[in-house]
């Protein structure tokens, strides 16, 4: 790969993840970055290789604890850290650094809603209001000039690409969706819990956080901004035994003389041109195994045989689209960048 | 194991796929029968234990071509044959012999209905009348008297033992019913396909089927006769890497008054005593792995955060509860043995 | 099932993890034992049903802390604590109580050894003394008077089935044998470290304990014995994707005019009539699927191209013949108890 | 991606299969070359998007019949055709077309030892002569001017980078070779068996092809090359659920004085300055994952605790360095390119 000339200067918070190994793989990638600052709390005084073998031939520092980062000559940061640690860490960074913040900490613009769902007070409300929504293809305009950005959740990623045209559009009832989520389990973070076991994951299937996980108040955002009234949608996620990807599920109802159909063409107008939101053929059933590795999100459409109904099915990868992925395009965005930059990886199957 | 003094003997029909083996594994640990014949066609001529090398140590025969059979002796037999053959396999054995048919071939009681779905009329027509559908708990009486029992689906059993009572006890709209099922892969059989192949199924998900499932009908005709009315649902099942379970999450709207847990009282009342169906406390998420080689029934149901609605999550084992473990309840049932008989193993976990 | 009338009562100390699950789920099959204790440090105060959902079924008490235990009326316990606790623990229980202790500590009869594997000095060195290393069909005749029996490692019990009668016959090089095993998940236990996490395993595999696994000097003492002279072997165990199964690929010179079919036959006369070992046909290649879920060791013998070399392949089940399957057969014997009770299980697949 | 100005125009012989698909894959990023013809016999007449869905977004034909194709104006073509029809298809190319071929049909030099192996007389023994073997960091020379490039197996790749150096370098015993070698399942072809099916490979692992293996007489005439006469090894390959890797566990018998240190200092020195050949720090236990998608090959070597003896483990991702990895880059090597044109992505971890 040819490096560009003047290239810009990034730095991952919290990168022995996933989340910040996928950026690496990404970034590694990208003609315009330097990988300049990796930290790590647990993982401090190791090099790259060490914490992430496959990684080895990366032109990378190794990892530091946060408070000995040097930031200057640094363009901008990806934040890889826990909830509410984050609101602490951003609030002290210098505020000329462009930040992609891939936590829950910024996502929800209430921070009463935040509160409820959070358990705590949130940390850094001045911050919350500066924080825009990077929803990268329907919220452009907002996360161009924007100096901090919260990256959208994966879950709220797969259900917010399809379901805010069609409410927009007024072609569906935004009062009766349900979302049925299935995601692979690298969402749910490198740290050694049980339920993340292999043998706790491995040849099964089953519902977790029904009726009470934390995506479901950030999809809502979304969604009663589309709607311009608050909406609230059933919204249940269940862990399988892959990897990546999370494929939704969703069963809407259609409006007045709305059809399938017409919800496909809609998505289709909306996302023609765009490089990442692709909505496939009619007939064609979306499978996690055709965006894996990708910063794709595709997007199907069918009839469904109760009358006035139809279902919408997404799938992305929860690392690249539903994390990593949109967080480089964010960054990219932000920066003047090529919005495919880094991002040009066909999927990978088998 | 100490067998029986009166056993009886029985034969399975196409011994070569996974619901013979899964027949054969279970039926190992009965202790009243004995494995008397075993037809396959492409694999006449074979020992058990070159087909199914995890059998070898069963007390069993080769597998013959089933025009080499000879029924005298027999008790029962179980029929594991494809579609449209099994009528014309089944319509010629002895009448004496009772049979349990694990295909779809009668249980669809109106033919015409078979012939819609399955792009041909019905070859046995008589037989279709005297068959009588084996959802055991639910159609215990039925099934004890008869000869030939139509095993039902795998899916339609995770769906029709949560649905039939709550429908029959008018708790929720039968006319908005949506059925979310999540499969392993052993429901497809054993024969070379690529849509099966590991590479293609491993680390991803997809919906197949969709809205054209031939166990869509096989439901509808159970919700129908428990509403009184013709009832048509959602039902989208999805591909996933696993070998066994199939986990149905179903998104049911409340009928006036009705709530959640009443819901679960309902179900609970209804299964009080069944050694296989059992309703989970409040708040315990039903996995395929909590039912993995048994034949129970997992039905946990939760409350939505959409106004006047529930979820009701059911788990079985696609081989056993659908498929072989029903059939083997069905045949005691026939025969006059415990209904436990052969069934008695406790889920394997991990 | 039909219980026995004089039945033993056992208990089982450490019952959250893998190993008690699959004590529990085996003795829920057998006819001649009740289950009166449950231990468990971390999950003490919680039924079973909450800590193995799966085994909600069955007929036993909820889980308490060692200490408080009873062990008045207890026939045996099954010991699934730790290495090193369990010394302490064992020294201390009372002198009726017959024991199969599952973990590492008395496997190793000279606690110099055991010492320098295990990093710390034998806690009780008298019990070593009297506990008998219960591999069941080699060691028959000593574990029958037995009270402590040292259960064998997964991979141990792999290797000398197939080992120890070749070179007790003299048919090997017991100098030059390579022991490459392949084993499932499950043997890491169910603690939550980073190395089992289901995207740590997942799609991949890598050799790990590389001529520094706990197993080897276990191995080398059961070869040693049968050798006569001591014997120093490769073992290289590798993490694999799957819950269950052990593969022993083992690379053995042969002796002066000894052949792969005169190991195969020397195999198969040694294991004529056991319930659970089984030496497979020429040219049938063993497989993990095959013995999965049952007590079962199946062994292939094969001529190498290179000559005077030959290859033995072994798999288990190693949660059952590795671990709690043997337990109970070794239960049984001392117990005078049919060797197969609660072990007639066929193996699932798929 | 910038595409370069001057490119050459490729086509991909059987483009339906899992190289294929691998090659389009990594193609797509390659900045000097266009896609201009895709055959495949029984996917004729339809898109790439309709063959691989996850490929929809790539600038290239619809497939065609082989019969159809128009070969002028291209550069090259990568042959993934079946054995034995290979050889008839390339022999009727134009000569001044380059040609990678992916197939068996020209890697053996001598004509006998194909037919031995492949049951059937050499359909181009012309052709055969002119077919230099695409081992590329070790044929690099013989491969620049090639036209015709027969592309290595995945196994032996994996077992002759590491082994002929070190025969080469007179620090084995060539007589004394075993490779036990694990596979994914990617390995055996997109071709629906019943062998490959997700239910026969998941959750187990079986050895196949013992002694009987195609890719042992390829991997025998590399090592009998660099030792300078006849080796024979032994070669054991086993197939294990995961889509992508193959890792060899080699166990090799030390020459006099060597060292596993000395076998390793070797190593690395061999491949100094490769892309794509690392040899990792002692103690590093190479994994799959770690190379998953990429074109490299990682090697380690630890001592064995038998004294004169060491193990070399090496890893690949069989479809990349394995197969359409390597055959970019000999196609590179041939065309003048870099070498790592289209190679570049890191691994994908998780």
């Amino acid at each position: 790969m040819t490096k560009a000339k003047n290239r810009l200067k990034i730095g991952i918070l919290g990168a022995s993840g996933y989340t910040g190994a996928e950026l690496l793989r990404l970034l590694a990638g990208h003609p315009q970055i330097d990988i300049a600052l990796l930290t790590g709390e647990r993982q401090a005084g190791k090099s790259l290789a060490e914490v992430f073998p496959h990684l080895a031939g990366l032109d990378a520092p190794g990892l530091i604890k946060i408070e000995d980062a040097d930031w200057s000559g640094l363009d901008a940061v990806f934040c890889c850290l826990p909830h509410a640690t984050t609101q602490e860490v951003i609030a002290k960074l210098p505020k000329a650094l462009k930040v992609v913040d891939l936590s829950a900490d910024f996502r929800l613009a209430d921070i009463g809603v935040y509160a409820a769902w959070y358990g705590h007070e949130h940390r850094a409300p001045a911050l919350q209001k500066e924080a825009v929504y990077g929803l990268t293809e329907l919220m452009r305009e907002a996360i161009r000039p924007a100096r901090l950005v919260a990256n959208p959740g994966c879950y709220p990623t797969s259900a917010q690409l399809p379901l805010i045209p069609l409410i927009e559009e007024g072609s569906i009832d935004a009062d009766d969706i349900i979302i049925d989520a299935k995601s692979g389990v690298s969402g749910a973070g490198r740290e050694a819990k049980q339920g993340s076991l292999y043998s706790e994951v491995a040849e099964g299937i089953h519902a977790y956080g029904v009726a009470a996980h934390r995506h479901a108040p950030e999809i809502e955002q979304g969604l009663s901004n589309a709607a311009g009234r608050p909406i609230t949608v059933n919204f249940t996620p269940h862990l399988m035994p892959m990897n990546r990807g999370i494929l939704s599920t969703i069963y809407v109802k259609l409006a007045d003389g709305a059809t399938a159909d017409g919800l496909r063409a809609t998505l289709a107008r909306r996302y023609e041109g765009e490089p990442f939101v692709k909505v496939v053929a009619k007939g064609v059933s979306p499978a996690t195994r055709h965006v894996r590795g990708s910063n794709l999100c595709m997007i199907g459409v069918f009839a469904d045989r109760m009358k006035g109904r139809a279902m919408v099915i997404s799938v992305i990868d929860n690392l690249v689209k539903g994390a990593s992925g949109q967080a480089i395009q964010n960054f990219n965005l932000m920066s003047g960048i090529a919005e495919t930059a880094g991002l040009e990886q066909a999927p990978m199957f088998p």
